[in-house]
């Protein structure tokens, strides 16, 4: 059966997730028996297309590469130009939302209000923007229950690698009593580059110079950017309905070179870490920056790499490094979503 | 649901299952709605009960720890005794069989004949066995197939940490080209003891009194359990019909301290890593000690623990890390596979 597709957004993400659907259409169909069509695409600020059938990728792509709008994209019988965003999610015949618009952390919206309207008119939702699932996880997943529909976000902790599908499936059985991770790249990156001796706003310099950081680098080194990802991993993995007003959070601008030194000193080395821990039916959470030993394998997660380790009570702890960002990389995290809710697994 | 199980052996791997579905039945059953009876075990050993309503588990898991056999389990009205394994497996009512008898890596017998005798009689088969998967897995995967029915096998690699199904659910839609891990715990206990300026034998020796080695080490110092994981890898993950005749393997029992501390001064460490890589429609495997950087993931895991890189066209390298054995670990892995037949679910 094709899985028909409506973006809402087409930034990096959502064309990452063309590019591959463009160049692996055979690969999926051949090996998994997955075909997805994207029938819609509305971005606030390229335009919106639709057609029933489906658009043509290369064209697609090719028209927003060459001018930054749909508005190229050719005519033809039955396309329809200029829906908004709420008229894309509500009149278009896609089983699937794909909200890949940009993240507000402080209201979610417009995308809470996004996920809403697509379960309201049966679809389902993938998505790798953290706002509504950081927000108002408990709510949309309810509704999403409700309707019999699938609300899928492996994208919002560490793009591609799986943070939230790999406890849920196979570490299910365990109870998870602790996570702790290296959630955001930027302030890794940051870290690996003060371990090199460079100083703090050199070393922010460089990430934004790289684009790992903002021009406004303040929801990275700050941690607010790992808080939302924690405030998830909290809710979702331990099934703990924490909320981010309630962990306390410290970012890593205060650290200098001579930190670094006397944690070198020490045998260890200090990463941002994001960190939930239920004991005796007491949960505690935080962001902060921690010296860990050298033999923690999160200590040696270097770059803009991330990494999260679970504590499980059965399978001992358990630790997946890789990317955390990523045109290709969160562009597949979109994918593995559709591709288990094709399969009907979570 | 209840799930219905026939335990061919009652070893460590056996007895931490039953632990685990003793323990942690109403946790299973309440959060993920699962519900397993062990109605029958065969042990060549310690005897053979079989009750088609299920066996009591804490009773028989106090009587193996006091005498070390079943004999003493309690009679009641029908209570089977004595059924050897092939008889278990065609007459309980079962739905599925976990095979945790003894590995024979060179025939993978009587293992194999328990599969083909599972499947032919209509159950499922769950195993941690590595001997079956490493050398007949083409034909029984094909034979579960034909039947309908399901062969899994997570605890064969890395007991419950889920190098297999990680792959197979979270990755898919990747091409995974290479695969590369420490794929045995002794070894890199070993090799981490040497890094300690302990001398091989010394190492060796400590491996054993700590019981990570057998007395005839052999099988881990020359790298044999490794390839067996590896063809594993190659055959399930990376699709690729590779058997261990075909793999290059070379152990650590040639490593001195002073190859170690050329290593040291060059920036990297030992390890003994298997790795399969497809290139150009080309398959290198190779078993064999390599002196990686340090900035590398898996050259920063230490003592028993085992870890896997996997190279996903979409994904990025993912490296996963924990244990490699244990009791209760490979006890889960045997259960993560009961769990996800139960969803329906890879």
């Amino acid at each position: 059966m094709i899985h028909k597709l409506a973006l809402i957004g087409f930034g990096t993400v959502g064309q990452g997730l063309a590019e591959i659907l463009r160049d692996k259409a055979a690969h999926l169909r051949d090996q998994l028996s997955f075909e997805a069509h994207i029938v819609a695409v509305s971005d606030v600020l390229k335009g919106s297309l639709y057609h029933p059938d489906g658009l043509e990728l290369a064209t697609l792509l090719e028209v927003v590469k060459q001018t930054g709008k749909l508005t190229d994209y050719p005519e033809s019988p039955g396309l329809q130009r200029g829906w908004d965003s709420l008229t894309t999610i509500r009149q278009s015949n896609a089983a699937t939302v794909v909200e890949v618009s940009y993240t507000d952390i402080n209201t979610g919206q417009p995308a809470i209000d996004h996920c809403r309207a697509a379960f309201e008119s049966g679809k389902n939702v993938v998505m790798s923007n953290k706002g509504p699932v950081a927000l108002a996880y408990a709510e949309l997943a309810a509704l999403a229950k409700e309707k019999g529909l699938r609300f899928c976000f492996e994208g919002t902790v560490m793009s591609g690698t799986p943070a939230i599908r790999l406890p849920l499936t196979t570490l299910a059985g365990n109870d998870i009593r602790e996570v702790r991770g290296i959630l955001n790249g930027t302030t890794n990156y940051i870290l690996t580059q003060m371990e090199n001796e460079l100083e703090y706003a050199t070393a922010l310099k460089q990430a934004q110079e790289l684009g790992y950081a903002e021009a406004d680098p303040t929801a990275d080194v700050e941690g607010y950017d790992a808080l939302g990802k924690l405030v998830i991993l909290a809710n979702v993995i331990m099934n703990v309905p924490l909320t981010k007003q309630e962990v306390a959070c410290q970012g890593i601008s205060h650290l200098t070179l001579q930190d670094v030194a006397q944690a070198k000193a020490a045998g260890k080395r200090w990463k941002l870490i994001g960190r939930i821990k239920k004991e005796n039916g007491r949960v505690t959470a935080s962001v902060a920056p921690e010296m860990l030993p050298l033999y923690d394998p999160l200590a040696n997660v270097m770059g803009a790499t991330n990494a999260i380790t679970y504590e499980g009570d059965l399978s001992g702890p358990i630790t997946l490094i890789g990317a955390g960002a990523g045109r290709t990389e969160t562009g597949f995290a979109i994918l593995i979503d559709l591709i288990n809710i094709a399969r009907g697994n979570l």
